[in-house]
């Protein structure tokens, strides 16, 4: 069982979250997924609490490690030492994947350098300015490191993952219940050159 | 103001219920949200507890109702009186929305008799033995009634509420924070397209 953790902190993104969690939480084999955060709780953007089932500092045990945004919530996170300090991250035997706003975490952390990274086009100043160099890319994935922008790309960012740890068939399999009637094809090629054209 | 009220159930459908809840609360003007149920709060399938705003029986001072979905949650409300008494709809001056199997309250309450309708597709067999004409498409309007299948259909069905009640550009708006960097072209002929071949 691989184990997938997703990070949260107060004031994160709800759909940046929920969208994750919902997609990964579906599946009951093969992964287990554990959300954590410096808290037993954390509340969103829209005023949700969520309960967290472990402290961040485990991700150093997960095989994928993904972050939330959150407008309000990731420069405080950023500025939280307990919340840096915990993030013992490694690209070389973790995936590392964030969304929108989650991708300042890895700016932080040093991840970034060298490589290009997306995040949601309304931050994209604020992520240049962190020195990193910033694509209009609803996804980019340099190796194990993955940054998606906009909250839909959540589709894109799990799928990945479902395609490195196990194969296409699995993506589709993780995304079955949520593609709208009628539309597969079309979510199919949308995901499928999505994630082909993120690559570096 | 118009006033937005969302019906969730215990064991309702997470994303179904988190992706329209967020899509359609982060206005704060133009109109209100309320999530309605029997109880001060529900859980979903994943757990999550969400707090009610009031009882469902407010459906009936609400612009626009929605139903969200849920595998377990659905039947379970639909044999619940105390439930189903409350909902006194009226697609007359209201507009009524649904995903996934959250059309079956609209069957069971005779709103679908002599027009078609749509949900999940793992949810068809279940909609056609109540009677109901279903399609295989992502989402069925019919005057003030629409259905939609799939939970991303969400964005199909907050799209039109949002050109229901305002325009394109108030549509445009309120999913613009969602879509994947860089693919406003692809997703915005996407949902145009998807709305317009709704209507029946």
């Amino acid at each position: 069982m691989y184990q997938i953790a997703i990070v949260i902190f107060d004031e994160f993104t709800d759909i940046d979250f929920f969208l994750m969690r919902d997609i990964l939480g579906r599946t009951t084999t093969d992964w287990t997924v554990k959300v954590l955060g410096t808290k037993p709780s954390h509340r969103s953007s829209l005023g949700m609490t969520v309960a967290t089932d472990g402290h961040v500092a485990q991700v150093a045990d997960a095989d994928v490690v993904l972050f939330s945004s959150g407008y309000k919530g990731v420069p405080a996170a950023l500025a939280d030492p307990e919340f840096m300090s915990a993030l013992k991250l490694d690209p070389s035997r973790q995936l590392l994947g964030s969304i929108c706003a989650g991708s300042f975490f890895f700016a932080k952390l040093g991840l970034l350098d060298n490589i290009s990274a997306t995040t949601h086009p309304d931050a994209k100043p604020a992520l240049v300015a962190m020195g990193v160099e910033v694509e209009d890319s609803a996804l980019v994935i340099n190796g194990n490191i993955a940054t998606a922008g906009g909250c839909l790309s959540s589709l894109y960012l799990t799928g990945w993952i479902a395609e490195r740890l196990f194969d296409r068939a699995k993506r589709r399999e993780i995304h079955r219940q949520l593609i709208p009637a009628g539309q597969a094809d079309v979510f199919d090629a949308l995901i499928e050159s999505s994630i082909a054209s993120a690559i570096r």
